[in-house]
């Protein structure tokens, strides 16, 4: 059991919130308010499915998988993904690679750019480990100076991915010609050195979205081999990664060229997939089995959940619900009722046919339930939820659950 | 020094974030990039401030103080709030109260329904110890008696405020007729006791709002009176609160009617206040002021920032700063630029006249700044945002700052 630990003892302790009680350390069951309410709850069969699918997918198209850990920040997936057969793992800011240094992961992608000599110094103390493997990205002469200088001074060297961004995007360069320009800096200058290219595809918007992802994935091999040829990039496998959970399959038609393959180390690097969800990336995977001509039926399954009490029953019609802005993401589409059980019932779940939140709090959902329905305060309600890593950031722990509703792992979050 | 502990070095080593640097542990420097960014900031001095002029209010018209801990969930926050005078400290959940326990609390007001076994045997361990003092609230006979069975089981008694709620608000009973039958379940069983009434004015809306929350306040004193006269509380002196961070003024006004304050406890309880805001709680107070006839210059000051860099300036007129969703509230307003400061260059600060953040996503924010602006990578953006309990929650340590910039004390959240 890995439980009833010194660690969760002390968190039930300190008061955080979504663990078993005290004393119902062995298989604490969800259905039976052995946990406290609200809990944050991933489903074990799902996630399993959803670490070796993804995994498939990269593998049979001859990538490699560097899952975005910035999702979950949680040291135990970060295991499970690179024990199936990940390369790595993707972070965003220096802090997060700490965190997943200290879990063991020792390939560190941060595709962001490296700012300020406060995360420098982290990063530097990360790059002490001759097995650490570490990129993050530049898109600016003054960064890259500013990196080159910092890592030079302490005798080290940091390896970079140029960014490409697109115009009205995010970060990174603007066009080809920036790309080349910003590399020949970065050649000039000790303490840095040129890995490779990243790109996200996320931030690209408008019409015939499929074309543009494919065009941005196909200019992001192109410039790879542009600089290659160059011989401005100073590794010998260089680098080129993009790709969230939306459009992985596209941007992997891009990097399956035979060429890029081989002369590159193509990383694709979604994060929410793991978790999967019942919004907005459950949509964005029927249009990506619909552009493979998959069976609809195959693909990720929802993992994530948030269980939680209905605490009162105030008007026919209307039911508020003990969670709230503190425990769900709400950004893309408001939590989703699933599933609901009646402590003391059996495990069949009761309907929540035509339920639906309409508004939430801090830390109470409002609900509209059918007039008449059987609905009693101590009900339990697992909520699906859209965007899996506004729901992860508001948990310390997590509660792995098996199919007879038991938490049988406690995984603890790094935010 | 309260910087350089254990505790701190363990969480710097655990990757968690906006955190003073290895070996900058004495007064960090937030200007000198001696924390790593993104970083949550409490300006010491408004801080303070705030919570002296909050006591001085209720002090002043004979009212006591139950500041609602659930916006910070900082336990050194709510020993400065107790030392200051505060009869205790509100929680939204059990988890809650069992953190303000673990920080020294002893009168645990949680302004909410206890709901589950789970939770339930949460504030059963608390009520073993005699100097607790601890209410939730309740607003049905299901949860009367699921409390009053739960509690006698443990030879217990947990003391409850009847919610008083608004028809199309959240919880609470809906009418006067509702709490005083409530009250009559209540009073015919063991294991629970009414020790006053609970109300909550932010669910209302409308036109006239000063006027229905004035009779909203007004009301609740009625009924406490009307519970009292009937002998239908088990106390000596029912508790009778309300009141967030928008509206404390005029609850204050019909809390302060002197039967009131020398029959009952009247306890007001905004969170908000302590850290302040630049947007929701900013306004509401110059409103507040405005009815109170007080100087506008008086009153709340904003404590709260969260400090990032600017780590892209990609196209003229546009820069991306590290921070996003995961540190700081959207719901109410997107964050706002206050000042800049440049690392390296002396301590003034540099314009932000005409900034203006203009999206913000998971890790970044999107700045529209004046085309020809000198913005640099690496410069230090300080934000102000609306909503201090959704950034509060963001983060698990936040830098205490003096007047000079310097991190004096890392407060940690419990959430």
């Amino acid at each position: 059991m890995t439980i009833d630990t010194t660690e969760i003892r002390a968190a039930v302790a300190r008061g955080e919130k979504g663990l078993p009680v005290e004393g119902a350390g062995k298989g604490a069951s969800l259905i039976r308010d052995e946990v406290s309410l609200p809990a944050m709850v991933l489903r074990e069969r799902a996630l399993e499915h959803n670490i070796h699918w993804m995994q498939r997918f990269v593998d049979d198209r001859g990538l490699a998988l560097a899952p975005h850990g910035k999702t979950t920040m949680t040291p135990a997936l970060f295991r499970r993904q690179t024990a199936a057969g990940a390369w790595g793992i993707t972070l965003a800011t220096a802090a997060q690679c700490r965190a997943a240094y200290e879990a063991g992961v020792r390939r560190l992608l941060m595709a962001n750019e490296l700012v300020g000599a406060g995360n420098m110094a982290i990063v530097s103390s990360l790059l002490e480990d001759p097995e650490v493997t570490y990129h993050c990205t530049v898109d600016s002469a003054d960064n890259a100076r500013a990196l080159g200088e910092f890592f030079a001074a302490r005798g080290q060297c940091v390896e970079v991915l140029i960014e490409l961004g697109v115009p009205g995007g995010r970060c990174g360069c603007r066009s080809r010609a920036e790309v080349m320009a910003l590399a020949e800096v970065i050649a000039a200058q000790p303490g840095i050195a040129v890995a490779g290219i990243e790109g996200y595809e996320g931030v690209i918007h408008g019409d015939d979205m499929a074309d543009r992802v494919r065009a941005y994935g196909d200019e992001l091999v192109a410039i790879t081999r542009a600089l290659a040829d160059a011989d401005l990039i100073a590794v010998e496998r260089p680098v080129v990664t993009a790709s969230g959970s939306a459009w992985y399959d596209v941007i992997a038609e891009a990097f399956g060229a035979a060429d890029a393959r081989e002369r590159f180390l193509p990383l694709l690097r979604p994060g929410c997939y793991v978790a999967h969800d019942h919004g907005l990336y459950k949509r964005a995977q029927s249009e990506i089995l619909e552009r493979l001509h998959g069976d609809p039926e195959d693909g990720l399954l929802p993992a994530m959940e948030v269980w939680a009490h209905i605490q009162s029953v105030p008007e026919p019609g209307r039911a508020v619900a003990g969670l709230g802005k503190r425990d769900i993401a709400y950004d893309a589409d408001l939590p989703m009722p699933l599933r609901r059980y009646r402590p003391g019932m059996d495990d069949a779940p009761l309907p929540v046919a035509d339920w639906a939140v309409t508004g939430i709090m801090d830390q109470h959902a409002f609900l509209q339930v059918p007039v008449g329905e059987d609905v009693r305060v101590g009900d339990i309600v697992a909520f699906g939820s859209s965007h899996p890593c506004l729901t992860f950031d508001k948990w310390r722990h997590i509660c792995l659950m098996n199919d007879a509703f038991e938490a049988v792992e406690i995984l603890t979050t790094r935010f």
